[in-house]
């Protein structure tokens, strides 16, 4: 994945996504004539991956002056600790505070969703995960969340948007608004054969009105060859997917003969949740992850003054001076 | 409050933020002539505060046609069951089907953050609760973020772009930049009096270089009668704010005269946190909310469809037919 | 249910089902030529129901002499508190004492089963239990579990031999064996249906090879009025029944008509889980118990002596002389 | 250990004892002309030691046609795994379908006994154990009881038909009953030892009326070296036996001169408890297990079909076809 | 009970027993030349039982000059909140600064043993407590621990210097030492009856050789009426006092006649067990206490400086000035 | 350290502060003439750190007759196990016998307070750890408390007496009252300085008024190099100290040019908070412990007679005789 082009919403540049406080600050700053040379540093509060800074990176590079600026930063997707500076700037405070909000927010945000992503696909061990969560979040993020969990090691995301920001393909099989509407799991599937274009994987959802073995193979035998993989996605109701239905729905694939058709499973996943599958040797060949991706609680970010021109300072409860971190590399 | 303008993004209507399926979807009955008159139920997953309906309402009146269309919902800011059905949309299934995504996806976000507002509010009985957690969300969302925390009983926000959708005034107090910039606390108290206008708050932070008590007399005493509160955000290495602490400063602010300052309390708070301040008898006159509101999970919202051309009909787990909601009233 | 007959094996009547010390007592006492009166009392462990006791009479009425012996006892299936005294035995100590073994293991397996049977009764506030357990346990004894389930309140049981001790009809539906030979649920029913006398209800099993909301309504509409009721056994492999399923299937069975059609729910049921079913409102029609009941733990009972010709007398830990119980009724 | 004949009950055969479910089964395919070769497998729901397959071999060699059968087995005594295969029968299924129920039942209650007196022999890591439990079960059962106890480790077992069953002679030393109608431990000690067989050990029981460290002293000085050990079997109302309790009266006897005498402990004794003697290095010569071994919970077995004529089939939840499992052993 | 004579000891008054820092702080003081009138005022960590404030009354009387004192506080075996200010001391400071440690040391000792006596009391719901405990603490402060006992509630205490202080007279039976030298139970009440004068009660301890049920019936036959009662004080090797034995043992006095003889119980008590006889109904005419009240941990007091010459003042984490407490009352 | 001499107080000698039942014993025994030579075992219920054998050992010289005496103990700061026997007395049994509960309860205090201390020093994996609570104790056992916190390891002691006996020198810093009275820290430290006498280590205590780093700040520049140290003991209405202001407190006495000023910390302190510090790497050169220690709970020593006159006896529970123990050394 080669890195996305962001650029900085206006409303951010103009400093309205900011606290008010940030703006009365640079407001006083000016009346007072004081611009000094300032080093910010900005921290994580628990351990994950990082995410946001090429945005960062992005938003920076039109604010700062080009002479008078010096960044450091760890990059995109590598792991952070608890408590370890990701982002080092130095340059006047006027031309920076204002974004303060905005800088933590993106770090926060994108970075609880990597992170989140990185936990599914390690419990997964190899086996692709899928993020299928922008029903979860507003609109405005879709894209960036999906890019983010990408960016934790998905192979891949549903979203138009983020697929995009991605660089990818969008994933997606067939909702159960369609078969419903069409009434009938195999017409549905069939439809779906016929008008898509051959490069759009042929993926069939097998819970909406049958048994799950019954409809995968009702749907195997009306495609034949071209089904590349049935998803389960079993409700609450019905017991949710199962490792059992899926070596049973294995079983009788293979039994009738198709032992090529793969087997997708959705539907409340987690990373304990993965693992149990993974644990019991269910064959499964994909997993779509929803709302523990997508709705994954923010890594709050925090951002302190270290030094004003050049002498070290800081707020009770910090150390003075520069925090030394040799994993930081200079982005600007 | 009067509700806000919403304005559907260019990135929603055009389908770009859905999942792909839904627009392969739409596609699929286009080629089929399909467009049946479809009723689509959407349901909370959890007890909550609904909220981002003015928003979606605002989508819908967009993409229904308007003959054709019988839209139910609850209103912003109702507190809805686990398992209500919060939205039924009837119309022709191509009109809608492609936003989906958007719609529970502007649901869950908008009242998850509500829900989590609406805690806070409650626990702090009558004591008046104000977001500041826009730096931990993407700044794309901060708005709605906290126009939601006001949806959900908070009285005040500290996003600019939050508090104008909210049709509020922004708070803010004084960032620790400003102080740690100018040296001083009583410094930079001085200098937000000298240049704010008169009806921006003086409210000073009395945590960055000296023992709180200590400095909440010394910025009374530099500001006189002006000083409408201090703010005590004491960091974890401090033992953050506690309950004795507010007392003791109340204490040593009423011995020394300054009876009318108020006292602010922000940092790490959580409903279990401000009903321990509240139940303490501690006398806080607000206080701040950071991560517990704006990252707090969103609320899965589910969207079945329950009638094809006025056919009760249901995928395996859901009840066919109309769920009957007396709560619903017809807003389109 | 009037009370059955109980005939003593001849295994219980030699003394070879005893512990071998018992009848080595038997032996030095007539080496000794003692044979005092003795009064024997026993006592639950816990509190529970009692059964067992009309099988310990017919015991008793074989063995102890007519015209000296006084016989105390609660009544069968009278609830009986932790250490109270259910029976009370004076009599030549020689006439009774090889079966201290049997009468404590009667009651032991006979009162732990019908205690089981109790807790499910109550869970199921009204809904009829039926026992479904001698798959459970050893032939040997599927009859007087069966009819110790009856004692603690079940409607009904599988087994042929328990229900003709508990005087009643044997209940039944269909098992997987039926269909799995038949190949088809609905060709099983009308077999069934066809040869079975009329009395025995059409209860038919729905969750073999098809969905059961499905299989359900093909049921219901191959044996129009004649279903009594379907029977949902769901696999924990497909998520066991739920209450959930319960509502669901009642809600596609009586849309299709077939409001009369109840529904029998079994599989891996306890007096929790019928408890959920009942909390959730799930409308059920009837539970099958299996090994919650069968599998019941015994209730321990411990016999002791208390006076030997007519002087209170009793090992360390136990009080001398006769235990007051004013529920005890003369039995002999 | 030699297999003991076990010989049908005439209601087992009759199909009395069975469900009426299977009975109407076979009726229903007699009139349907369908007596299809069926595979039926029986697999355990947890680890365990299987127990009771000799005596459902003595049944199916009493009802499957000897030239149309195929079964094949674990042994009795083996170790089986969680959802291990214990049992297959391939036959015509008239001829055995009846007996599912009586199959299961003996399997699940004589594996339950002998699984938890395997629990009490490793626990005690050499210790002679004995089972003493069969006042907890219906004397119907309390051979199969301690025969599975034996076959489970047990040494011995204190019921006579038990003993007969396992082919071993049973144990037992002086029950309480003895000593109450005697008055005094030492009077019945000396009796036992004058009328009893050389044969039979000299085990006094020594709690009834004083202390056990002052009594074993009276019972070792009475008998002189004929006496084999004491019994301690301290009521809870008197705190049970402990280790420092068998610590003390092996130190008084040996102080005394009896070093040869045994001790042999019983009395709420299960795994647990039994494991703590022996950590706390209590010089026990032998352990005494009632309820933990006779009251322990069946195991469920479950019997399903996954041939017919050939053709693998299987229900929903179950894999169709044969399930390999290569410790099966041919025995019929 | 009267208030005791407490005598300051001579280490105190040097402030032998202070920790150093007072000592060199009364030291610079003089140097400076500073003796301001200060108000120092101790509270308690804690809710519990006041006790040692008499004691702290007899060092201050000695200590203050009795012009320039104001001493208030709440009563010996008062119950005091947790933070309450339970004493108050406004005078020149180099008159009481040398005691901090000694007054706060007397009132923690004293208090934390007086409150887990009283939750003994309450706990035994009118049966009498006597504070055995002598054993588990250093003998100098045998005296002031059984006090302290007794102004908790306790009716008796063993030590005689204990007795003394409190005002009544010590509580003793017979120690298993005296029952092993003179080699059995009977023989050392007989002489403990024949030697002692006749105020001091027959109580014997039944528990060294022979089962308590039997020696208690042995002694109460030997001493006839003179017997006041047994005490049980059973090791936990034979399974510690149960209400059981109690129960036993009372009936088994009441069928030999001796209904008035009572039942004295020992032995690891604490509020817990104690319930737990009255709970269970076991008629039991005494309690006796070990290290539950002895070894109670202290109660921290802190004593805090208020007011210097009048003006209010505290250190960070106090608030300054005198703290109001109507329950107080002035003492000197 | 060298053995303290320890001098029997009269009221011990006396008998006053024994339990009343041994004084009676030896009276009885007097009337009766017998004085058997007796063997008195002393063991620990758990394990610890023995201390108070050294006060024993004088009390015992000062009343065994030197010809017919053997006394065999551990030595003072060994570690003992559980039950093991720390104490054996063999002489004539009036002499000593009034002694057991002065000999139980030094041992029991002393070696209680000592083994607290013992998990105090580990915890602290080599930073010097000093006693500080006498203010949790009766002034009484002060001395004895703090002389038992060296035994087991603490380096320091602020009790004048406790250090005497210790054989050391008292520990001591500033108490909050002299910074109070002098209204400020710097002019308190400086008159410490000032007076006290130049080996008096000149250690200030930071948190009286302001933030502890500022405080630490202003103090090290007004004693320039003659600051030992600074002492945080910062209370929890503040937070507590926490690893954090540690090492911000060292990070800005370091950047101030203040490196060899220590950092002392005390305050609520136990062996998990001390290896919290431990772990988290905070900069810590000592500990004050204050009620963790003087406030332990007593370890209980039980004293039995295992041999009269060279013959085995015991109570109930206890094994008669001698029990080896090759680690006791012969002491009298």
């Amino acid at each position: 994945m080669k890195p996305p082009k962001f650029e900085p919403a206006e409303a951010v540049l103009s400093g309205e996504t900011t606290d008010i406080y940030f703006a009365r600050t640079i407001d006083i700053l000016r009346h007072e004539g004081l611009d000094p040379a300032a080093t910010m540093e900005v921290f994580s509060s628990r351990y994950g991956i990082l995410c946001g800074i090429e945005e960062v990176k992005a938003l920076l590079a039109r604010v700062l002056p080009e002479d008078k600026r010096e960044v450091w930063a760890l990059a995109e997707g590598e792991a952070m600790d608890r408590k370890e500076v990701v982002l080092r700037i130095t340059a006047p405070y006027q031309s920076y505070g204002l974004y303060e909000t905005a800088i933590d927010g993106i770090l926060a945000h994108c970075s609880g969703w990597a992170t989140a992503a990185r936990e599914c696909v390690e419990a997964a061990q190899g086996v692709p995960v899928v993020s299928f969560g922008a029903r979860h979040v507003h609109p405005s993020v879709a894209g960036v969340m999906e890019y983010s969990a990408v960016v934790g090691g998905c192979t891949g995301c549903a979203s138009i948007v983020g697929a995009k920001l991605a660089g990818i393909e969008p994933s997606g099989t067939i909702p159960h608004a369609l078969i419903i509407i069409m009434g009938d799991t195999v017409k549905a599937t069939i439809a779906f054969d016929k008008y898509m274009p051959p490069e759009a994987p042929r993926t069939s959802l097998v819970d909406t009105f049958k048994d799950e073995a019954e409809e995968s193979l009702r749907v195997a035998q009306a495609l034949g060859g071209k089904l590349k993989s049935v998803r389960l996605d079993t409700p609450s109701e019905r017991g949710r997917v199962t490792p059992d239905l899926v070596k049973e729905v294995r079983a009788r694939l293979d039994l009738a003969g198709f032992k090529e058709v793969g087997i997708f499973v959705s539907g409340g996943l987690d990373p304990e949740r993965i693992r149990y599958f993974i644990e019991s040797g269910a064959p499964v060949d994909g997993f779509g992850i929803g709302s523990y991706i997508s709705g994954a609680k923010p890594i709050d970010f925090t951002a302190d003054l270290h030094e004003v021109e050049g002498k070290p300072i800081a707020k009770r409860g910090r150390i003075p001076g520069i925090t030394p971190n040799p994993r930081l590399k200079r982005i600007m």
